[in-house]
């Protein structure tokens, strides 16, 4: 095609592919691992099975909508089916992509009964979650003055939708499928802007409320009957390094909130600290120290100066 | 199938069924209602009438990508007759839904009778909404040196999308369909970062600018010509309990705005005080009291410490 | 149809439907251009173009399920071919409409022209963009404690997954088309609650964690290996306005941003000011001067109070 | 919009559409009945009802493509439960039609009732056509030498599908449903080439190969163990009119085939004639009465005449 | 990739590609004219344009599920608008793909130009073409003793659904579309095996009864109330060749069919024949010469002989 | 659920799901395989494939409409990628199935090798079977006076598009998918009424004009520039039935007709007999012998008769 013609656009689609791979080549050069194929657990499937799971969890709320309660056995049925199946092949994905890694590399076979048992682990967890959840959504349901009934909660609250993602994060996590937990996670993170990490231990009768900002870290652990509201930040102080100044993973960062403790907006509380049994955490407080039962805090008042210093982008 | 073959994954479908109607039986025992079917608008339903809304008050521009001028009238009717439609089956959905819980049940034909009146009553009052819509899309486009054009800012602003759903939310709450105000509010939380209770009184020439983590109580009222950054709390300083414990609902409890204000990003106004006319409020001010008109305030100054405690999580 | 059927709803369709179209005219009244048409880059067709040019970048990661490595330059090119197609169409609207409010108006044969040198300039830099990238990637696998392999941060990341929007969308801009980079940018923001406008300049090795919140002003520039938190802004201070009163446009307003600098949770900084090179920003920090390189600072610390003057909605 | 610009195209849409109505107000107003909605079964419903009862009569083999057996009865009961309670509407639907032209229109609540009455009696009627189908999809097996499986058979063969659409419709058809009957057998008519009346009956394993242009009138009765092959017609022979020159509906007025006969391609029987059991009939046949048992016929040989008088069009 | 991993199929992709694109080339060499694009009416788009004109045509039928009444106009008025914008657009392309292969090009705003013309002009024949396909349902309807209402004969009748496309492309078939007129005609034939030429000329009051296999050619000609059934074909009876051997187009080929006449199935007319006015033409019957008005003429009958000479396949 | 609301349909979902499931297990245990999965290839699959494969060879025509020449390579690539890649599996699936009622099942291992070479033979001839199918297209332009030109050929004729799954369904049947081969061959039945067994030998330049209800059977052999009309069948005369009364499967039973052939409208071949070179077959004709070269062939005329014996339904 030596003469374009005037509709031709001018870009050199085969030059631009070649850069692209080599690109790619140079990226791959600098690991070791094999990628000749995605072998990875998809996002897209997750998210199907997130969606079957909380239409078996809760069938007549998040379910089909023309559902009648004499189907409901037959379609959480069909829906655990399919999720149960489809969860297995993704985690066996994730454990052979973990494996390929190590030095000692796992056959198929041995990936495929390791799945299998998480998955039956995980299916075997599914009422003790749902009678979790109940709570949450009965402690939505007391904590908020605008709710009008539990359906409700169920529909609109993206606090609730957040907690059913993450106490199936949480149990993924815990079985052995923290690939997988941490997209579970992100998908309710996407949708309500509340980042709870599935490594967080979180207790019966749990509430954030509005929720945009929210974020939990790994090692936090959260008694029940607690009540969070939005841009609350359960973070770490500062990270461990190791000797060779690598980041040091897995240690305990994160705060410990006991039972019926209440964070206002904007609360920020970091490291290996605890909040007291029964204690208030003020909007905007910051807060890098243990407190003890039934504190109280709130933050320093604000004063008037130049109204020019203002802030927008 | 007495021998499994190895094929087979390890969980008991049946049982795990089984368990999960027992978890949902024990939550149903514990309250009066009947849970034959759904009965209940549904999130679906609700984001199709959303959408077809959206694109019958902006034709032009939220509407299908091949519209042309001659067109308008035609599409915005069809979709209007569409969307009206729909709404008004949900509506009554949430009319019956209210109503089994009290004392005298209404009949279907009552309800069906309702949820005419208020789509009938909400259709009226469409292009009163357009017209203030069009006196948010001006105050987005004045109020930001980034934007180029109302196009633009109709298209791209998630404050102006936020607006155009509180709006819609606001006149269905107002006519007595909460519920379904609820969720069209919630419609736009989740895809902007943005809570507005549909019950909050907000005046034309409204501008929200980034948006994400902003929170408008239910019985927040807002002048005319106010502007917002993003993580701005109007909220309630603290719940009223009644006598036996429990929240009072529907007391007044959030800010009133007047007009011509500016609150700047992070800002947290709480509790029913007023900001007078033309006041500014700093980034990040904490406010619990009324200022009046003319008023200007930000936070005290930051100061130097140990740069180790820091947030992150 | 003079006699309702009781079935009949009771909104005149045709009366809104009139009464829209009034309000419609009354809004283009006030202005001079032409609405016969749409003429504009539509929202679906850019999503369309970013879902492809983020699978053409990152193949057997978010690409379709069933790549294989063998097939991998197939399907970028045709992504690619798709892509760019499209994307040339775009951004011709995207010209004839910015064009058409000016005094000479350009014709569509130019706007093609335009557009197709716009699209091959994008076109080459994709290569550059996904090295850029890496270092992204990169630089999240080594920030974040919790992270476990390149893979996970990719597809769970909504940090990385804001900069392959964002270094799109810069590019965009950088080459004449900022609506549709403004689009693209919105795009990203409402996925993952960061807001970065496609103006801001950014080094490589940029890392967002959770970023939830986060606000990058237009006219910010930022060096490489930068870490940033959750809820952080970079704005501008106020506005300049013009002797007119309106405000004034593309000034240099938002912070300069050095080399190896971390900014923690809730930090805001306003203002053309400069955060020398290898400095720490501690969280909620409100910050309106420069610092000089290796600074630390932080916020005062909370004090108790009135426990009951808290923030809620 | 006086002037036009080039780009209008220049047809009048308004008065097409007002014409187009009047059109439609001449039509209507030779016919009494109220035109206020639709109100008639719809055949995307029926269409949807017809997929479900599909898979759930053969799971496995027109199921889900992930169906295991351990979950087979879990997906019929949602399949059903879905199929059944849509094909309660679509009854319902169907008899307030055909009474509404009726002299003693009947209310909602006696359609509701009798429809449930209907879809009762089809639902138990399931496993006994599961059986019959059965036979059929043996009797495809023994009687095509290029069947290599009974499952090739139940994926593959029009005149297997159409068999299942018939038993179905015939159900329907007995049951009182005979206008959704109708739109079940025409939406096998266009996969398959297959046209059977609802009204025909047939007995067990039946048998078509190939089957495009097969047509079976509706007072048609077929034995067991029959085989017909393409453009085979059971038709009438001419209709009766009744003394005011009408058509006379319901009569008997197409063949009877007895057992275990055979029907080769092309042939056409016509009337009230009854094929006694075991017969023969060869392809091209031309055959207007009746048969005794055990006969053989076949069509007057070819003759050679002018090559040129060929059919082609 | 050197060593293959056993998971790597066998076939070379790249190689195949480039013989595949040999052969293209090959094929493309033996023709002048340029493929640098489609540029040619999609069968995707243009079936869109029949699903939007039925349903125009039709709206409380074949429009929407959920139109009622009132919102006719709006509906018909914005689906004529989608429908006949795409139309212009595919004639636009047919004509310059016509254009491109003759001596003088035309221009893209003649082919435009031309395009506006022509759908206009189909836009404006809609009203009469509804009105011949009343007296279509209106004579299927009376022509089938086993119709119960109009309504089922729209909806079912595949005879009807032919006769909407035919009239819609014989429509653009006359103003100069024939290319998008026969793929409306395929669009029909492939959904209810009747295959009726664009080109045919046929009166009001036509019913093709259970239709698999009709043909009818280019220049047949078929007066008003005429009745058909299933593989009948009106065709040609051989072809006119040129003195250079290459076949005659255009030429008058086929049977013309006067009013009244009624042509049972299998029934074969082939030639510039005339069947006059009133005349019956029997099953099976094989007819190359014409016939005066009122004949009845049947097929020679059966003779028995060898019964096991019999078709199949 | 003791007392049944008047809103609950009658059915018992449980006792029918039990009843069907009693159906099935009586069904398979007449049966000696193992039904736990499908492990069945899926039609739906194997229509993704076609619908690829398809595209693959006829980019420009049969591909996405806005391909380009330039895009030409990597589309097909990737669309072929993915059409193997699948095709793969589902041979797979047929091996094992095929397998596992034979007495020496193969391992997963095999089969997958065995479905590997199958489908790189079948990808190495795909170059070939383009120009086989350009010979086709070419025959039909030059058989039709009413085609315009290739292009309408390839969009609009159901001949060309049966010719293209013949060639693919015939490749597959050769090298060992039968089944696959079957159901590629019933979707283009389905599409077009012909029906051709993947079987059948084809030679070059073979055009089947209108085409529904065509018939060719499993061992019928056609030379090269063999022109059909619709209703032809070329099918066995009777089976062979082995001492047990069995069918004989595999058996040659089905005619050759040589080179330059023409067989018009409706005409019947039966059994193993040779049409030889250049011969014509008349309309309707019904032939059980072999012919010589160069012979013409028609039906024996009409008679006048009884016109009320006539063929309807």
């Amino acid at each position: 095609m030596n003469s374009k013609t005037p509709d031709t656009p001018h870009w050199d689609l085969g030059r631009i592919v070649t850069e692209l791979r080599q690109t790619r080549e140079r990226w791959r050069a600098g690991r070791s691992r094999d990628f000749n194929s995605r072998e990875f657990p998809s996002r897209d499937k997750i998210d199907q099975v997130c969606l079957l799971l909380r239409s078996a969890l809760f069938p007549l709320r998040l379910g089909p909508a023309d559902l009648r309660r004499e189907g409901e056995d037959f379609f959480v049925g069909h829906a655990l089916d399919s999720a149960l199946t489809t969860l297995r092949c993704e985690v066996q994905l994730e454990i052979s992509h973990l494996e390929r890694s190590g030095d000692t590399p796992i056959s198929d076979a041995q990936a495929r009964q390791r799945a299998a048992e998480i998955v039956t682990a995980f299916a075997n967890a599914l009422p003790r979650l749902r009678q979790l959840l109940d709570t949450d959504v009965e402690a939505a349901f007391r904590g908020d003055p605008a709710a009008r009934s539990v359906d409700e909660v169920l529909l609109c609250y993206p606090g609730v939708l957040a907690l059913v993602h993450h106490r199936i994060a949480h149990e993924l996590y815990a079985l052995g499928a923290p690939l997988i937990a941490r997209i579970v996670a992100e998908l309710a993170h996407s949708e309500t802007g509340i980042d709870i990490h599935p490594g967080a231990t979180i207790g019966p009768h749990f509430f954030i409320d509005h929720g945009t900002g929210v974020v939990i870290g790994e090692t936090a652990v959260i008694g029940q009957n607690v009540r969070l509201y939005q841009h609350v930040t359960l973070g770490a102080k500062r990270f461990e390094t190791a000797e060779d100044g690598s980041l040091e993973k897995g240690q305990p960062r994160h705060p410990i909130v006991e039972d019926d403790v209440v964070i206002y907006a904007g609360a920020t509380i970091l490291g290996r600290v605890t909040i007291g049994h029964g204690s208030t955490i003020g909007g905007n407080v910051w807060l890098t120290r243990s407190l003890p039962a039934g504190s109280s805090i709130t933050q320093a008042s604000s004063q008037s100066r130049d109204p020019h210093e203002n802030g927008s982008a």
